[in-house]
């Protein structure tokens, strides 16, 4: 075996720990020999059936079993799907973390409300700095998204270098700061780079993706179009660019803006803070004070675009917020697009606000922030990677992007479609996946983390769909004799003031039934139990087609 | 008050009863003094938050308290949101039916499914045929639409004539029979139309919805790309004309054809059967016969196209299809786009069949059914309507209209968007709502027909979120002394073996209540309820802020 650049012969793993079988929950272990790090420590928003649960969180098994090697965390962004499991994930390992700027201050938000800011280690990265950690250098580079201060980031290993783009797209003219730094890219491929693990989100989409800036000018184009009206604008709370351009074109027309949502009022907070947006004096309002200014001479930013039913947007819509009510003086504009799922909250959301009277504005007043197909080319072409590891979107997104790789002359044995836990291993020699490490889903419900699992949610699931009947009754300690019951209760089954008939049908069944068992003497509850569930579901199903969820209790009275 | 054409000075009434607070569910009444004819009797499929609700109908109590008035059901074409709700509402009224030929084809077999053949009279109408029923005249129009022998109908009166387009586009070149009949359209609208009511779910598109046959042509070329491979299409079970083009794509290049999924297979008997299929013989053949030809000489035309779990192409991409599975040799495409609410479900599905290795072609294979804005100009300036009646929409579609019905000139005052239940009231000289009926939603859940409204949705949601805890225990019928339990059972809220210690807690919590309602003589369970209720819920909270249901049960023990 040849020895590589250091004279080891160790290979380098990248172990997806996450983000592979679902949108969100990214996070990557880089290993070699005794370092790890990680990229990314994302959360997932559940999938439909999982009823009930809040968010969802990676397990972190191999992390904890390795924790000697753990050097550290680098993030690459603050969206949630990228942070939103570091206090989950901080609460098992103690690791220090890595990010730029505002970044950090929006992981700081979230560890301040989990009481963790003493808990950890934090060290603010440049971009063009490098951190050394164990065996490995990481570079963080500056790019282009939907939320100021993205990185992308160079893993320097003895077996080589991968370059993890984060999610980005291409800005030549961003709103804040530098376009990203296409140069750097360029330069690490130069020396050469082992892997691309590079966004596949629009991987899908041909051409280009457009400017930010773009939107600025829509947005002076509807406040010139919209002078005699209020304007209500809804978008991504993270997205600091957008709102800084809204705040432009407010002030440029004269008016006052309000900003409505914990989640936006929170991150403003920061990136004011922190620098990242500039907002004229005098030109921020308290809600309170809206009020005092003519309808034309405000603008309120809110949460609530994709939908969400507890957002200030939803409030409003449903006539349920209690400072603001829309009406026909109303220009509502929807400065973002539905995420797959959300299509359908966001067009009620649309409907209610237009039987409101709103003029309500949903199209063209958002650009992704994610790379097209021809940026996917580009940041490929600049790094010239031997392997490319196709990351961050659902597997038919993945598959979009191994396309263009092969197109770009990648040997299809070279691009690597991963699922979690996959460990691949890889140096200038070969690369190929040798084994597979514990993964998976964590789901978080209120406090209870972990303690839903799959049991829970099928039952949730069936008590969803049809209800709930109960059965109660009491047998007699010694003598196992029917001293109560049975008792029938339903809940989510029927309306029983309105099914008094099939409730009575229902009780003799279970009376025939549980008589039947004791004058057999039959005393073994489990037995009684099981006869009680078959005659009881047979006769609610051939009566009603359903089949609620069956429980019989027995009680033993002394 | 000036008297119409035929002496009378009484108005026609328009009464939505269904199809404008949510897509589906299309019924609307016409009222002329002692007559009432009824278009379409539709279903509406269960919005989200109506869990284990099968489907939707109409409350037509309107329409049985003027039972003698009610003169017969015309239907405009075959899709579930213009006849699902038939063999319910033939349950509680018998009216004779009148629709074309395919379209009462779908019907009867609808109504063998309900034992409902002889309930009711029926007739075919023809295409420029009238109908005179009461003080109405009905004339079914030829139009285009994603079924075949869809109609649009003059309804004639007294008062005047309006014409309901029914869901329609116009298809110059269309697969089977004609192109819509604007001639009709002109003829009509040159005499005179008091008001069109006309399709409003493209009317935010801009443009002309492209013929049915062009995808004719993207069926020739997609064969051609995939001579090698077995080709599976997935698509609307309804759209006959997509199925004829599937078979002449087919027949053209030397495959046979298998047909999955039973309402696919259902309505290609009746159009076969009606004439409205044109199959070259040994085309078809039976699922049994495919493992007799080489993959790449079949194609399987399937269900599923919407994600729809139960579905044949769902269960083929889960491993579940028992006759045929999916792998790297197969062309899967999707001849349809998702409807709204459908997307992430089609998604999950088309990665499913990815990961499977099949090839998966899912954009552009697909043309709507319904007009753009070009189209619906071209109705308005044939029919020049004094009114518009803007219909078959959510209500930013309906707007969408009533925006372009102005920019055509009608006055804003004579547009009119109506609501379920509203009673409008035209003639020439005037028009507007002057009263409501009664409307609803009635929600069918298995052979339950309005046995599930709020209260048990809500309790079904309740337990979808956090489950049940459910506390049993008996007092003595005479002492009221505590002889049983308490006992806690809990479904759908935490996984109790792992959660013993809050289990037992939660009892002990329970105990004391208990034991201090008795302590203190309660002896009204109301309050002892109330008290397990209010101690148990706020406990569970603080430790896992989640709220299940809690039910208190107690039994009387002699």
């Amino acid at each position: 075996m040849k020895k590589n650049e250091q004279g080891s012969t160790s290979k380098l793993k990248v172990i997806p720990l996450g983000g592979l079988e679902q949108i969100g929950m990214n996070i990557t272990a880089f290993e070699y020999e005794d370092s790890i790090v990680v990229v990314d420590c994302g959360l997932a928003f559940p999938a439909d059936d999982m009823l009930g649960i809040d968010l969802v969180i990676p397990d972190i098994s191999y992390l904890k079993d390795n924790i000697d090697k753990v050097k550290g965390l680098m993030i690459t962004h603050g969206h949630e799907d990228h942070i939103g499991a570091i206090p989950y994930v901080l609460k098992e390992i103690s690791v220090p973390i890595y990010a730029t700027k505002l970044t950090m201050g929006i992981i700081e938000n979230k560890l301040k409300e989990h009481n963790l800011t003493n808990a950890v280690k934090r060290k603010v990265v440049k971009f063009g700095q490098s951190i050394i950690l164990g065996k490995f250098r990481i570079e963080f580079i500056k790019t282009n998204h939907s939320i100021v201060d993205a990185a992308a980031l160079a893993i320097y290993s003895p077996a080589g270098t991968v370059v993890h783009t984060g999610d980005f797209k291409v800005d030549y003219t961003p709103v804040f700061g530098d376009a990203i730094d296409l140069q750097r890219f360029a330069e690490i491929g130069k020396k050469g780079v082992l892997a691309l693990m590079c966004d596949s989100t629009n991987a899908e989409r041909p051409g280009f993706t457009q400017s930010e800036r773009t939107i600025g000018r829509t947005f002076d184009t509807l406040f010139e179009e919209h002078k005699n009206t209020r304007i209500i604008i809804a978008t991504f709370a993270s997205n600091v660019d957008r709102v800084q351009q809204i705040i432009n074109s407010a002030y440029k027309f004269d008016r006052k803006v309000v900003v409505e949502g914990r989640s936006m009022v929170n991150i403003i907070e920061t990136a004011t803070a922190l620098g990242y947006l500039d907002i004229p004096d005098k030109t921020l309002i308290d809600i309170e004070q809206i009020r005092n200014y003519p309808d034309e001479k405000t603008v309120i930013i809110t949460t609530g675009s994709q939908g969400e039913s507890m957002a200030a947007l939803s409030r409003m819509a449903g006539s349920m917020h209690r400072k603001i009510s829309i009406g026909p003086g109303d220009t509502v504009i929807f400065s973002s697009n539905p995420i797959p799922g959300n299509e359908k909250a966001v067009t009620n959301i649309i409907n209610e606000l237009m039987k409101k009277g709103a003029d309500v504005i949903f199209q063209d007043v958002h650009v992704s922030g994610h790379a097209c197909q021809e940026e996917i080319k580009l940041i490929y072409t600049l790094v010239q990677p031997k392997y490319a590891i196709p990351v961050h979107g659902e597997y038919k997104h993945l598959i979009a992007q191994a396309k263009i790789a092969r197109e770009l002359g990648i040997e299809k044995e070279n691009i690597f479609i991963l699922s979690s836990g996959d460990v691949l291993e890889i140096d200038h020699e070969s690369a190929a996946v040798t084994s597979k490490v514990q993964t998976g889903t964590i789901l978080v419900d209120g406090l209870g983390v972990g303690d839903v699992g799959n049991v829970v949610l099928r039952d949730r699931q069936h008590l969803a769909e049809d209800g709930i009947m109960i059965v109660v009754l009491g047998l007699d300690k010694y003598s196992g004799q029917l001293v109560s019951g049975p008792d029938v209760v339903s809940r989510g089954f029927v309306y029983v003031r309105e099914s008094d008939a099939l409730m009575e049908e229902a009780k003799e069944i279970i009376d025939v039934g549980v008589e039947g068992c004791l004058d057999r003497g039959i005393t073994d509850w489990g037995k009684i139990k099981s006869t009680i569930k078959e005659s009881l579901s047979e006769f609610v199903w051939k009566k009603t087609k359903r089949r609620p969820m069956i429980l019989p209790i027995i009680m033993e009275v002394e």
